[in-house]
């Protein structure tokens, strides 16, 4: 019999379970695959009293440092979530020569170029596919498969909780609060949803996308976040008049003076566009490369077994890259891109305005867009009661900053009541 | 100045050119996404006096042997296509110590066994992503994200020629002969149309496919085989009243008894599957996943340029191997499914009959149907003139076997005028 490669895990939740699952099940098949057996040599979780199905006792312990400080562990698969104690735990892991194989966006977006040097002083693999868009292979295509084209943008719907509710919210009608309420019941979404709700957890995964697509490094402070929480009914239903639909977007694009820029959003995109029928909880990211052309990869962003499917990938490409002596391509940030700032992205808007319902108020309020140099594209005027009514408004291409500008003025305009939402339009 | 990696081509045209144009255009990314500088070193092509934008003429070579025995070429990227000389080149540059990057589909199809045998013998890499679907990144995602799946299904539209003739027939409502001059006219089919239309494109690509899913060696010749020559606007329309559309799918299943099934055939699926509302000349496969679930790669399945795309995306991966001194995952074909006989596949059918339109005909024809163990689950009956009906049939799942009988049967019977056409139907 082979020498087994060693498998030490970190956490065993949701996902770690489908780890421990899948390696037993599929072992018959991992092993041929790899070309030696995969043994699981210890599992560090928190409560080692409570029992872990298909785990043997004697391979739970509760402490995670010495675990990763074992001689013989060949991979460490961290599930652990968050910056700390991860971070610790993954750089003594590789200090120890031990490859590394985490589905931690967070640690990722904010520790990614330290803990790439450190996968490459200690000659040790460091892969993380399960840390964007679940179980869909899309950071091994961008590191991989693309690497001879430019990659111009990318965007996609990385969140499935906010995905979930914009689209109960755009079939079925329902309000915000309560759809986020059900999402809490039905396990779609966490009992404190602010990281799905705010953009956060979007924003950390735009930012490895970025990364790995312009072969740069951005963090994800260096992502413009909004989140779903000022999306309305009246927002939908606008949407719904162009035929579109509301979906909270990460995109990371190249820009004409070769900086990038990287946001999140609630943005109008057409119905008929490839990321319009993505439903439910369900995630998609559309590539677009400049000889490659349009690329769409679509499937199920979370939960415990799509993720430990991508979990599993990347524990086989480790291990087989131990039984060979080899270590993986690297992380690539030769390209050093700069990040714009982000008022200096550029795309068009949809803004609902209330004003009151009186001669010469679309002319005072196109008067403030011109102003600041943003366009009008087209401008529907709804009369709402007496003396009140309602402009939506979409602009064509303009930067962040110069909306921003238009928007600070029309709150101070006289016939401007409120302006009631303002969200980014994508066509492709 | 570090040696670069050195660049054999065999073949310059539509894809070839590309290629040349993206190694001269993105050379300054492709250095230090390599390590090392790429260097194409000698072109092969039939016609060394035509001149090829991009190339300078002293790169020319009309002796393709030769190139390949260079002692100095690292990578030799085989875009003859066809079987042979494509094959000998391939295992020259191989026996000569040369990584090879292919888009030759029939080549790989028909003869992988031995060239993945020959790279292993000579510790060099055979990379042929672009063989299936251009672009997408579907062969790298099944061969590594997905190695520590357990693949159930692969599923897709991989023929571009074939789709857009379909969907042409679907969205205008033309018949087959008109579209198929009309796309020859566009470039979108080849003046001898035979290989897509009859499917034999799609078959090279679904064996590749299946190899690589189920970890074994399928050859073209193992896959059943129809065409969409058979389809006329009768189907079309038929599928439309389902609420459903019929495209050319490339699909293999593993069957409950762990053998797999291979076809290719014009196929009723809904139209709000996500294989449904692929238009035009673009590719998609659906690949169903025990723990991944399912997912879906869209994009450019052919042109010049996205092939390029693919290729190089090799290209680079092969070089990079070079750099390191490694070779790459090769050919995992341990374990060596049984393709199960085209008549074991288990779909539904739909079937258009004609038949006289007599008291005891529907009887008669379900007789038949139940004599062969095929169950009926809708039945349509329209009115065509005097004494002439047509049955729409729609059958639950049944063998191909069992469906073949029936339709052998149904053509002696007495009140059968003619069987107008058979098509699967899939849902997931």
């Amino acid at each position: 019999m082979a020498e087994p490669v060693r498998i030490a895990l970190l956490g065993c939740g949701n996902v770690g379970a489908q780890v421990v699952r899948l390696l037993s099940e599929h072992a018959d098949d991992l092993t041929p695959r790899v070309g030696r057996p995969l043994e699981l040599v210890g599992v560090a979780v928190r409560d080692v009293s409570r029992p872990r199905e298909g785990v043997a006792p004697g391979l739970l312990t509760g402490d995670a440092d010495a675990l990763v400080s074992r001689e013989d562990v060949d991979v460490v698969v961290e599930l652990v979530g968050g910056r700390e104690p991860a971070r610790s735990l993954v750089l003594s892991a590789m200090k120890n020569g031990a490859s590394v194989v985490t589905a931690n966006k967070a640690l990722m977006a904010a520790d990614g170029a330290s803990l790439h040097a450190a996968a490459r002083e200690n000659d040790v693999d460091l892969y993380f596919e399960a840390a964007v868009a679940g179980a869909i292979p899309l950071l091994r295509p961008l590191r991989e498969s693309l690497v001879g084209d430019r990659v111009r943008r990318v965007m996609g719907i990385v969140n499935g909780t906010t995905n979930y509710v914009l689209d109960r919210m755009d079939t079925e009608g329902d309000d915000l609060d309560d759809v986020i309420a059900d999402a809490q019941r039905l396990g779609y979404a966490e009992a404190d949803p602010t990281a799905d709700v705010d953009g956060h957890d979007a924003a950390a995964k735009a930012a490895i996308l970025a990364s790995l697509a312009f072969h740069t490094r951005v963090s994800a402070d260096q992502v413009e976040v909004e989140g779903i929480r000022g999306v309305s009914l009246a927002d939908i239903r606008s949407a719904q008049a162009m035929d579109g639909v509301v979906k909270l977007l990460a995109v990371a694009d190249r820009l004409d003076d070769e900086r990038i820029s990287v946001w999140v959003g609630p943005t109008i995109i057409p119905r008929n566009h490839p990321l319009g029928s993505v439903h439910g909880a369900f995630n998609a990211v559309v590539v677009e490369a400049e000889a490659a052309g349009q690329l769409m990869f679509y499937g199920q962003g979370a939960g415990g077994e799509p993720t430990a499917s991508a979990v599993l990938g990347d524990l086989v490409t480790a291990a087989r890259n131990r039984v060979h002596g080899v270590v993986g391509v690297g992380e690539s940030s030769y390209a050093d891109v700069r990040v714009a700032p982000s008022g200096d992205a550029v795309t068009r808007f949809h803004l609902i305005v209330d004003v009151d319902d009186r001669p010469g108020v679309l002319a005072a309020v196109a008067g403030v867009f011109a102003t600041h140099g943003v366009s009008i594209e087209t401008v529907r005027q709804q009369i709402r009661g007496e003396q009140d009514a309602e402009l939506v408004i979409v602009t064509h291409p303009a930067t962040k900053k110069a909306l921003d500008a238009t928007v600070d003025d029309l709150r101070g305009a006289p016939m401007v009541r409120s302006v009631v939402s303002v969200l980014r339009v994508e066509a492709l």
